[in-house]
């Protein structure tokens, strides 16, 4: 899309002697870059034939100061997966500073999915927008395309892809749960697993998978919908076994939170009947009694830094595969050694 | 704004025998209106008059098919408090149907807040807003107003307002929790409150302590910021007293989960040592051990009647004052009556 003889963001960072991102911070008039640097990135670049003209795409009146969120499930998941709200604050810490909006929409994917991103794209009511939970032959990047709209993906697409893409490598962090849990002594864990039609879901379940087999742990994977009723289901249906699972990883905290209830109202003593771990880290888990072993994504600065991501896109700036700080593991009071070998 | 001879959706309502709703939703085109009903009130409001002139107001190209919602607080809170989660999504709910988007933004109040409204308004980037938070002497009403947005109120102001309110008595959910109490025997009751510059913090704080009075109950009240950190601190300092309370009735369920932990790690068994109730009814304290008791005041109902609400006063519907279905009280297992009396 931008015009072989002028030069690009990265042509002018280059030049200047700065990251990408500052360029278009700098030429965006956004806030964070000190005087002087601005006045050098905005003398290199008119230098290079940098022209307001050129900034037309992202500075013209057309401008919106919107960008989308379009949440490919019903509406259900905006109040049961506590990812989505941690995420949205972050794009809010940043999208709060700059005077952006964020606008959002539930729309299941097919036709109403499709009628949603055309709807954003008319009349620019949106610069660009955020694709969460990719899909593994994901139609929404070629139309996000082909309707001229900036985006971000959150995770690295399957097929080619012309966005920028900001991750957070899931595997890591049910590698780090699955690596605790047999480091403790245990040999028989459970995964309750995300929707495997989400790649985030399927990454996780197929990390436990191979964390699981590199240990020789016998394993067992339950698929749900990620929210806290079919959590307790799936902990219920692994607690029903003849042999139980001495651990389970769960994919989601609000899942871990509904099944260490179901596990104490069967009589278990978590950790010493059984182990749990969460995934998100939220402030619920820190609080409860065992306090919850999580693995720690950080979704608030996920969301800042896509939204970053996609200011920078909205800028002009050339697509980048981003890698955000690997997950932690934070270790607390629900998981111990196995009583049962 | 409305033309004094030109005739209201009320009087087009009143003649068609059908409610001022029906009549919004009808001259929108929207679903939900069974087509004779539909033809019935189009060839009555063509008689009085009512032309698509009269409609430019909300269907003219300028209507932007947008809502707004600010919230007034830190982007914290859409992470730390249930309740908005849960409401967005019954905003979702209605406007994933009707084909209108969110735009949610976080502005502290003040300046940056009034810029965020202002240019909301400018361009018609949305039609109208809903405003949460009501604040004592709220100064978004009369800047809603004179910007000549739609709009409406999550409960009633406190002073004039021009706008449909759509409210739920919260105090009538703190007094089912006091009474379930008292009749389970409890006399020494506390209370995990919101923040008083919050008039639902302030209304529930206060219908506590009617209605702790109207059943000679010993109370005390701390006020926290509805996060599960403070809702785990304010149950530590109550826990520390020389005399602890007996029972606490909690302000959402955030704080109630954080307080159960708490206890918990403390040795306590709930509800045999201390009873707990919560506020908000969420998916997560239904399965939690033991199960918590929680004032059920359906945010995500609230969500939906708002934005219907919100929907009619952009088609030109006069205020309202919309009561929701009173709370209902959710007895699970963590109250019962005191062992020390």
């Amino acid at each position: 899309m931008t015009d072989q003889t002028r030069p690009t963001i990265a042509d002018v960072a280059r030049r200047a002697g700065v990251s990408k991102g500052l360029v278009s911070f700098a030429l965006n008039g956004r806030a964070g870059v000190a005087p002087d640097t601005r006045d050098r990135i905005l003398s290199v670049a008119a230098e290079m034939g940098w022209s307001p003209s050129l900034r037309a795409r992202s500075l013209s009146v057309g401008r919106s100061f919107a960008c989308g969120l379009v949440i490919g499930r019903s509406p259900d998941v905006i109040a049961a997966d506590p990812f989505f709200p941690s995420f949205i604050a972050g794009v809010e810490d940043e999208f709060s500073v700059s005077g952006q909006v964020l606008v959002l929409a539930a729309a299941t994917p097919g036709r109403q999915e499709q009628e949603t991103y055309r709807g954003l794209a008319a009349d620019r009511r949106v610069d660009g927008v955020i694709l969460s939970d990719l899909r593994a032959d994901d139609p929404r990047i070629d139309l996000v395309a082909s309707l001229g709209l900036a985006a971000v993906t959150l995770g690295v697409p399957a097929g080619p892809s012309p966005f920028t893409s900001v991750s957070v490598d899931d595997g890591a962090g049910i590698r780090l749960a699955v690596d605790h849990l047999a480091d403790l002594g245990h040999t028989d864990i459970a995964h309750v697993a995300g929707p495997f039609a989400m790649l985030h879901g399927r990454h996780r379940a197929a990390a436990f998978e191979d964390a699981a087999r590199a240990r020789g742990i016998r394993t067992r994977v339950v698929e749900t919908d990620f929210s806290a009723a079919d959590g307790a289901r799936a902990t219920t249906s692994l607690l029903d076994a003849d042999v139980p699972p001495t651990a389970i990883v769960y994919s989601n905290d609000n899942m871990a939170i509904a099944g260490l209830g179901t596990a104490q109202r069967r009589g278990l003593s978590v950790p010493r009947d059984l182990s749990i771990t969460g995934f998100d880290d939220t402030e619920l888990g820190r609080h409860l009694f065992p306090a919850l072993t999580s693995v720690s994504t950080d979704a608030r600065g996920w969301g800042a830094a896509a939204a970053r991501a996609l200011l920078q896109a909205i800028a002009g700036a050339e697509p980048e595969t981003l890698a955000l700080t690997d997950p932690v593991l934070r270790v607390r009071d629900s998981t111990a050694p196995p009583t049962r070998s």
